[in-house]
């Protein structure tokens, strides 16, 4: 495992920031994550409720998304998740404000999570969809922001979950729906 | 086990991570970013077409988020955007795939600046919503994904945009579309 | 105006079941309605609240849209709106239940005036979207369902509603989420 | 003012109309359609394909709902369904335009045949949800409007169509998009 800061390489982006010295010297992050097939593998024989439970209480670590938004954590409950993030200047896009899709990566987690708490052992899920809408735009002055999701619909075959996007005043920043394709084995 | 000191201070992650010593090594990444404001300001007197090449030629900085996600890169046209990244492990959900947020990341970029690219000096928008289709899972092995989004509809209050997100052999992995509202100067 | 039944000319449609004498005898129903130019001609100069109370005090006549699909009733709160329907035969979609089109049309109703209720007179508003969530077949057995919706957000340029449609015993057959533009006089 | 008696018996409306002599006179339909129960039926058997071309030949009758609103037509191919229909005053919302909910029938109509078109014989389908963007006003003055529709993806388990509304000189009025779940014999 190195331990230097791996060498970007996507075009134009490291060596455009060192190229151009009257710019604004670059912020810098560095995170860390773990191999997720871990996670993965460790969700064959529990069901939902246990595979969240260890996730929660640090016997599973978190998925690597999370380190890379910086997530500041997770709740669950028995058809229900919540995700928390205190947004930051790295969630940015151009128009100045917490990009969609990083909103979206939240509520997409609460509305899967919710969904799963409510499954047997060895009964999976995916989501087929999710429908967004943003309402008033989030910024580093918003505060943490907590992405709640309940489940509206629990049936054979499919599920559908909603979630909220609110700041610490309970204010409404965006709303999710998801359907989700329930698996039983075979 | 690594000691590298973690410059991510989230409540649990770094402490999560030094307390377990049979843990897989943890995997790190470091990136940088410029400031965002400095983008936003820039959009202020210009088309949305004169800002999107600004920003392809590295006139300008690509928004932070790009570099959070590690966005391959962007191309753009006249009522067209296209996004590229390279699935990454950092990039998964605890299913072992890419999350459904970095799909919603590139797709909604896309859907954005297609209709941006259309918009003239002093007339601006913002998303309303994004409803998005997973239809295949994306991993490491999918290799490079392109969104490409292209303005279906431009009224003088709103718009409409679509996207497919793709892989190099044409593959389709998911859709998006997004109403965005359009702002003209009082 | 005529008060013969009006002879269906549509392609195929009442010629068919005439010529065909082995068939089911088919079934008919009349129904009527009144000129939509008045409502709309009496929105001018009301606020949505006026507006729908004329409507539900039979001082306007209801919309013919209503008729055509024999909606029961609709009852108006502030910011919020229920319309009944009673499931008929004639609601039918040739996978044996009612259309989801008839669902669509009662989630739609809802969640307008729903946003209409809170409008003020000289503002109005247009629906941009619906997405619809189909949970459970409705049928004739089903007996009669409500779409009630409220609004989950009303900024000075759009709003957004939410609607469920359920039995009388409270179970939920579909969701909907509809967003508005909101147009203030120039 | 008519006195043509109602058939339509639900509370409110006969007894409304009757009860203002001053009312523009009410316009009246008469409408017929045949047993839905014996298409059901008749598509156990039968592929998509089969049950769609019976249908467009008149071996089958259509869905109760296409009389209702009063269809043109429609039209099925291999993976693409079309639905005519021209706007009527009876199609009406309080707003003097056509309902979003006619749009939304032709819509779902034409996304659930462009899948049931792909299906063989004993595998069904049901629509898991509508995502409908209205772009502008469908009126009287419109014309005939055609909603078009074709399958995104076929999967094992789920199914995406998309849909567009247009007149008869091609400008776009609404599109839709459509999951639906498939379903294999056990």
């Amino acid at each position: 495992m190195t331990t230097v800061p791996e060498a970007d390489t996507t075009a134009g982006s490291a060596a455009d920031v060192a190229a151009d010295p009257v710019r604004e010297p670059a912020r810098q992050r560095t995170f860390a994550w773990e191999d997720p097939s871990a996670i993965a593998a460790a969700g064959a024989g529990r069901s939902g409720a246990e595979m969240l439970a260890a996730w929660q209480t640090g016997t599973l670590p978190p998925p690597p998304i999370m380190r890379t938004l910086d997530f500041d954590g997770a709740t669950f409950g028995e058809g229900s998740a919540a995700f928390r993030l205190t947004p930051r200047e790295f969630h940015y896009n151009p128009l100045g404000t917490v990009h969609g899709g990083v909103l979206a990566t939240l509520l997409d987690s609460a509305c899967g999570c919710a969904v799963h708490s409510l499954l047997p052992a060895g009964v999976f899920y995916t989501s087929l969809d999710l429908t967004l809408k943003f309402l008033r735009p989030v910024t580093i002055q918003t505060g943490q922001i907590t992405a709640e999701a309940g489940v509206t619909h629990l049936g054979r075959r499919t599920a559908l979950a909603e979630g909220r996007l609110t700041d610490a005043a309970g204010r409404l920043y965006a709303t999710a729906i998801s359907s989700c394709l329930v698996m039983h084995p075979a």
